[in-house]
C-alpha cells in the first residue's frame, strides 16, 4: 500500500504520473459502474411526469444533483481544477478557507467544461446498456450513483487538460504549429495512438471482469455471474471516454498560446 | 448477468434471499473504503478548527453529510426501510409520490438506528486504519467518499432487521421464550454462528485482495500494490460490522411481539 499519497505540483507532474492517475480513475468508474448496475433503470428518476418535484420543473435526478453539487461547491469541491459540475449556473460560491491547489494549467483551461455533452451520453446511451429494466422505487439511491457514475467520468475526461499540458510542456516544438493556425484535426492526430487506446480498452474490460465478478471463497471467476459486461465498458471507452478527453486536451491546447 | 432485478415482497424474502443481499453489499462497502482510501486522512475535513463554515458549527463533514441528506430525504430515499439517516432530526419530508415498498418488517423496526455508534466507530476506528497521513485539499470528495462508505456500511448493519425478521418466521418458537424474558443474551447466542462469521471474514478479505488490486494487462495481482489491507476490512467485519448486525437483530427481536 502507499505510504504517502503525493500532492503534484507542476515541477513534478510528468507523463508517467498523469497515466497513473487515469488508470486509478479507470478502477473508480468501473466500481461506480457496478453501483449504479445493482439498480434496475428506474424510469422514476428520470419521468417528470412519474416523479413530479412540486414547485421544480427538474426531474428527480437533476434536482439531487443540483442541490449535492451545491452542497458540495460550498465547501470547496470545484476549487480543485480537477473538478467539474454538470449544472456550473448559480453555483454557491465555496465558504471554507482556499486550499493552495497547485498552479499546473493555463489559466483558459477553467473554460473548458464538456459535462453537457457527458451528461446526454450517459443517460442516453450508457445508462440503457448498464442497467435492467424495472422498478424497485429506489430513486433517490438511483440518482446518487448517477452522480457518483458521471462525477467519475468527468474527472478522467477533464483530466485530459492535464495531459494535453505535461505533452505541450514536454515537446512544445510538435503543437505549436497546430495551435498557430488553430488545427483541431492536425492536434488531434498528433494526440492518437492507436495502440495505446487498444490496451486501454482491454485493460478495462479485464478490470471489469475481475470486479464485477461474483466472489466465493471456493471458486474462480464465473463469468456467467459478471455484474456488467466488459464488452460495455470497452465500447464506453472506445466511443466516449477516450474521444471526449481527446476533445478536451484539443480544446486546451488550442487556447495554450492566448 | 441479471436479467431482472427482483422486487422482495414479504413471501418471496428467504434466508437465502437475506444472504445474498448481505454477500453483494460486501462488494459496495469495499469498494467504498478502497476510494475514500485515494485520498489522504485529509483533517481538513474534520476539523472544524481547520476548515471552519461560516455561522455554522458543524464540521465540515457534518455539514456536507447533513446537505446531502437532507436532498436525498427530499427525494424519499428514507421512505424505503433498508435506508436510516444519520442525522434524523429535522431531516426533511419527501417530496416525491410514494412508493410502495413491500411492508415486511414489525413496525417497531423504524424505532431502530444504531448509526451514531457507527459513526463514532467510523471516524476514530475505521479511518485511521484505510487511510495515510497528508492533506490534499480535497475535503468536500473526502466527505463524499466518508458518506458513501457510512451509507454502505449503514445499510448493511441495518439490513439486521430483515435477517431477524426472516429468522423469527422460519421458527418462532426458538425465539419466543427469549424475547418474552427479554433476554438480550439469549437472543444473541441463538443469532451467533461462528462458523459462518469465519466464512464471512475470510470472503471480505479475498474481495478486498481482488477489488484493490492493480490490475495490469500483463500480471496478476501485486500484492505489495494492494490498496487497502485485506487484514482491516476483516476486522471490520468481525468487530464491527457483525457485532452491530447482531446488535440490530437483537433490538428488533425484542419488539418483534410487541
Amino acid at each position: 500500500m502507499a505510504d504517502v499519497i503525493k500532492v503534484a505540483d507542476s515541477s513534478e507532474m510528468t507523463l508517467e504520473t498523469v497515466r497513473d492517475s487515469l488508470i486509478r480513475e479507470e478502477d473508480t468508474i468501473i466500481f461506480s459502474l457496478i453501483e449504479r448496475a445493482k439498480y434496475p433503470i428506474n424510469v422514476g428518476a428520470y419521468d417528470k411526469t412519474k416523479t413530479a418535484i412540486p414547485e421544480c420543473s427538474d426531474s428527480l435526478v437533476e434536482f439531487i444533483i443540483k442541490e449535492t453539487e451545491a452542497a458540495q461547491a460550498k465547501c470547496g469541491r470545484y476549487e480543485n481544477p480537477e473538478e467539474h459540475p454538470f449544472f456550473p449556473d448559480g453555483l454557491p460560491t465555496s465558504l471554507v478557507p482556499a486550499f493552495n491547489f497547485p498552479k499546473i494549467l493555463h489559466p483558459a483551461a477553467a473554460s473548458i467544461n464538456v459535462n453537457s455533452t457527458l451528461w446526454e451520453v450517459y443517460f442516453a446511451q450508457l445508462l440503457p446498456l448498464i442497467t435492467v429494466p424495472g422498478d424497485d422505487g429506489n430513486y433517490a439511491s438511483t440518482a446518487v450513483s448517477d452522480l457518483a457514475c458521471l462525477q467519475a467520468l468527468s474527472r478522467r475526461i477533464h483530466y485530459g487538460k492535464f495531459v494535453a499540458e505535461v505533452k505541450f510542456k514536454e515537446s512544445p516544438q510538435e503543437y505549436e504549429p497546430a495551435i498557430r493556425s488553430q488545427d483541431r484535426d492536425a492536434l488531434m492526430k498528433l494526440l492518437t495512438f492507436e495502440s495505446v487506446e487498444e490496451r486501454v480498452k482491454r485493460r478495462v474490460a479485464k478490470k471489469t471482469m475481475l470486479f464485477g465478478q461474483e466472489v466465493s471463497l471456493n471458486d474462480n471467476c464465473d463469468e456467467k455471474k459478471l455484474k456488467i459486461d466488459p464488452a460495455v465498458v470497452s465500447r464506453l471507452y472506445e466511443e466516449w471516454v477516450m474521444p471526449l478527453t481527446k476533445l478536451v486536451e484539443v480544446e486546451y491546447l488550442l487556447r495554450r498560446l492566448d
